[in-house]
């Protein structure tokens, strides 16, 4: 057995997070509903026009290690901070949750990434990220006791932005099948698709990932194709196993030949979109690595991604675990 | 006309919150309900048991000045950080509420000062301030033009803490007071109150102080009395004017002969009681310096308090102006 069930990587963030309304998005030239990348004098030019905020731990991969630690499983995480207040929130934080997070804080400049996150009155966030410290993270990084001691290595299509870390993400997927686990990602944002679409292609065709994480609109983009269920077929040639979420209709789950659709929760308030996918990779991820079937995995992932939507912040405030015992989804401990 | 209408002075500090079970609190010797203030090394080892957290700017005056600007008021403010990451977090967030804030950082050590605040099951928050910074805030803080331009000057007790704020309170007052202004204060925590009650009733039988905030348990404290009817008896004596907040009971507001009851607003549900008796103190001092009687400004601060103890952190993140429109309580501007 593993030591760990699931090793996520990614870039490790610290969210700003403030209510804004349409109009400041056009007017400060924001992508609504994408992760907009900022250098620090952008930063500093947003976060003077921001309204009153919340800092919260964040980072697309962080959260889902956050969110399988809170369903009980067995996380590690890869992710650079920097030896600054923020990066000591960061890590207080991942480590509070019960997650494995070693990963040496650089020493310095630049400091901990930040994202911005406006959440606009419909509950959608727009990002505006900072990679600071993130910019480090490379191959020395690699822990080879967790990177081959995890049954699956989930990694965020993000650290393709940062110079070094698809080196090392090369190598953790390397040491992960020689181990006999399997490799995970997520298409992270459809622009982000567009930077690197025939790198994450060839990431899948080549067999260095095996799972893929997907929304609809970076579904879409990864094929340029307008058709849902072409792009469907086509992920469920070119991965093992894909999952991709259509936010308020749920999920649908893609192994061969083998379909499973999965409805949403219910949701009586939505509050603020950030982390939905995060946290769907994180149930679904915790079903998978307990065993569970393909609906199980989704259901559990819908959960996770219906709570985190309901609060402010990405990643929830209540025991994942105790949820999902209450409605079923899981056998008490 | 003055400038301002309230000039709040108070201890600047971000919130970092966590739910915790009430063991917790017991385990780690926490008062609950309390402010418990605590050293850097405790602040160490109490955030190394912390689970994870959210950041918020907070203060109790901090948080009232917030409300005050969130209320459509002109608010201004005095409290001391420093010259770190958490200083530019709270200073972005009070000045991007609308409040005036000019206070000069503190180059260096000591830190800007955190309050560990564990939010148990049933909302309650029992709060572990380190002061950091705050210890310095003293009479050079004083920016007289904002002293003396000011229709209320409102300052937290618990300034008494730190060593050289309570000289700043008394020069402010009598700047005040010179100018024809009001002096407004609240007795911030009945522990404090406790550290400081012969002080406390000296600012206010000697007029240095003529407005009073407390909460019930507070009041109880300030007199030594178990009887609710006789502490008011006495502070209606010892102060021009008073309001007592009670909870789900709502408040009382005593001026000479005249009293207002005024109730608490409907709660759907009670996450975190954090900045209730700040916000309530917000929106009677926006009510009072607009002119509105006694009970319309006790409706203001119960409409104030009601909303923020519906969320995570210590200032609501509506526009109380607009709430308070909808609900016919403040007409449009």
């Amino acid at each position: 057995m593993s030591k760990y069930d699931v090793l996520c990587i990614g870039n490790a963030i610290v969210d700003i997070i403030a209510r804004c309304d349409e109009k400041f998005l056009t007017d400060h030239g924001i992508i609504k509903g994408a992760m907009n990348l900022i250098d620090a004098e952008r930063a500093e030019l947003l976060y003077s026009h921001m309204g009153p905020a919340i800092e919260a731990s964040g980072g697309s991969a962080g959260n889902t290690a956050a969110g399988i630690a809170s369903f009980g499983g067995r996380a590690a995480y890869f992710g650079k901070v920097s030896n600054d207040h923020l990066g000591h929130i960061y890590t207080h934080d991942i480590r509070a949750q019960g997650v494995a997070f070693d990963t040496k804080p650089l020493q310095g400049h630049p400091p901990t990434a930040r994202s911005m996150i406006f959440v606009t009155p419909d509950g959608e966030r727009s990002m505006n990220t900072y990679l600071g410290a993130c910019v480090e993270l490379g191959p020395e990084d690699v822990e080879a006791e967790k990177a081959s001691n995890s049954s699956v290595v989930y990694f965020e299509g993000y650290l393709w932005d940062p110079p070094l870390a698809k080196e090392a993400i090369r190598m953790t997927a390397h040491q992960a099948h020689r181990a006999g686990n399997e490799v995970a990602m997520t298409l992270s944002d459809p622009f982000c698709v567009d930077r690197y679409r025939s790198e994450f292609l060839e990431l899948m065709k080549s067999g260095t990932v095996d799972i893929v994480f997907a929304n609809e609109s970076e579904l879409i983009s990864l094929y340029q194709t307008s058709s849902f269920d072409e792009a469907l077929k086509l992920i469920a040639q070119d991965c093992k196993l894909a999952a991709i979420t259509r936010s308020e209709k749920g999920s649908v789950v893609v192994r061969g030949e083998e379909r499973a659709v999965v409805d949403a929760i219910e949701i009586e308030e939505l509050v603020d979109t950030t982390g939905a996918g995060d946290l769907y990779a994180a149930g679904f991820l915790h079903g998978y690595t307990q065993g569970h079937g393909l609906a199980d995995c989704g259901k559990l992932g819908s959960l996770a991604a219906g709570l985190v939507i309901q609060q402010i912040g990405p990643r929830p405030r209540q025991s994942l675990s105790q949820e999902a015992q209450q409605r079923g989804l899981l056998k008490a401990a």
